[in-house]
């Protein structure tokens, strides 16, 4: 049974903050094989992603059930929280624990999570390709968010094609398996960039909540960073990483308007269909030095 | 301004059924254009899709906000009911009133929904690659599901064939723009397949519910039907499958391995990595009538 685990390339600042909560490290089988029937009428035996549900408790109260694919779920509970706001300060988390034999994660706070019940009972499904949802509340705080201006963090295309670079390398489960996105953080500054986590999940939400958790936990600051995501750059894509304070998104996929809109308003970056040394900047040109790549030119066959 | 509206492919049985609701036909902009930058360093102008938000009122409780494209809106709201259970018979709307300038869908029903409160309290926080939610009561509901036997409704490999080259032809949102997923509703039966509706969304999810909201308001059994997704064939999808009773489901994208299990359980035929003429069945090859192309050979060039 082939097994991966594609660990945080944790590269830098890899001590969790301190005051930060415990964390169980429990893990589960990401992988697993079934038998295809091909268009050649050939069986052959292929790895497939496994989803299961991990619900989450708050002081022993229900909160929600998340699916994930399992590689660090911990840290997409603690992201999970934070980016719903219900957690402001990592210090406010004693303890995450996960248990897959029950697929719970029990979470408990130091002083317990003030009007829990109010500030989750207002439901916004949102899209990308599923049906996200986030609490009420985080659409009407965007209004606070100040993101570094475009003099200090911006990108370079020589930089934007070694982001692409990396990810082409990347030992993925989606490369193995499928059905899964991928979202990683990078440190740009200078001429270089680092990639300092990645991680994949079957959905574009939780890998970018994983990483919000690994942020929270290691107190790592979004303002000389870029996401790279598999996922399309909807508004909640936009939304979470404004809120982690991350100016700038790379994406192998398209953008919606609403998106385009909200990243507009902030003043961030975006980049889509990213592949190879190919993408289209979609706004903040401001945030991009182009470093222009001659059109392609037609082979020429001399006879 | 390109627009462009996917109008339902409704070949036949589009007589709505006798006592359904009035609906609205509510249009709106489904592209917008944008100024890019590219690698070249050239701008030009592309169409990207526009998300907007529609919030659900149910006998004017606010139920949910869900972000859509906004193709069919009084479709999507009326199967999206449906598939959370809240209504069994499309009979008990009276009627669905979309208006985008406040971007609300007023639900009367004739009736009311019993114990709506109840039964919409506890949230499942579904993935596929957004986190979708299904209310907790849908799980429990599967039991219920008896889908025709694989005697009955079958597919056959030209059958898929023709599917593919179906889709393959059709005009779409995602050809002009990408980032939607589209989703297809066939008739299969002897040796033909015949379209009958086509969605596209920024969520696959909303592209079923949409194409749900269809068969109810036209009284369209699922029983000798198949789906094709452009999306991935998660537990969520497949269950969505299920409770319209339609079972076989064909993707562009891969298979989790809770939508597989499901599938499996259910006595589905899921086909995966679904393009051109190639594809993986992955499960319910009782309802696949194989007829195995040859593999693909070498090139050999003589000199």
């Amino acid at each position: 049974m082939p097994e991966m685990n594609p660990t945080p390339a944790t590269a830098a600042a890899c001590t969790p903050a301190a005051g930060a909560p415990r964390l169980t490290a429990a893990r589960c089988e990401l992988l697993r094989e079934i038998t295809i029937l091909d268009q050649t009428g050939e069986r052959r035996r292929i790895a497939i992603p496994v989803e299961r549900p991990l619900t989450i408790f708050v002081d022993r109260r229900e909160l929600v059930t998340l699916m994930t694919l399992g590689v660090n779920p911990e840290l997409l509970v603690l992201g999970y929280l934070r980016n719903q706001r219900l957690v402001d300060r990592v210090e406010e988390v004693e303890s995450i624990t996960v248990d897959w034999d029950v697929g719970a994660a029990a979470v408990r706070t130091h002083e317990g999570v003030a009007d829990i019940a109010a500030r989750t009972a207002r439901r916004v499904v949102t899209t990308g390709c599923g049906q996200g949802t986030v609490f009420g509340d985080v659409l009407s705080q965007l209004a606070g968010i100040r993101l570094p201006d475009a003099a200090t963090t911006r990108l370079r295309q020589s930089m934007l094609a070694r982001m692409l670079e990396t990810m082409r390398q990347q030992e993925t489960v989606h490369r193995k398996a499928g059905s899964v996105h991928g979202c990683a953080l990078f440190r740009i500054g200078g001429a270089g960039c680092e990639m300092l986590m990645f991680v994949e999940d079957v959905g574009r939400h939780n890998a970018i909540d994983t990483i919000a958790g690994w942020m929270a936990l290691h107190g790592v600051d979004g303002g000389d960073k870029a996401f790279y995501t598999t996922g399309r750059l909807t508004s909640e894509m936009v939304m979470k990483s404004a809120q982690l304070g991350v100016p700038i998104i790379v994406s192998r996929n398209g953008v919606t308007a609403m998106g385009h809109e909200l990243a507009e308003r902030l003043g961030m970056a975006l980049f889509g269909r990213a592949a190879n040394r190919h993408f289209l900047c979609y706004t903040g040109f401001d945030r991009f030095d182009s470093e222009p790549e001659p059109p392609p030119t037609a082979v020429r066959v001399v006879v």
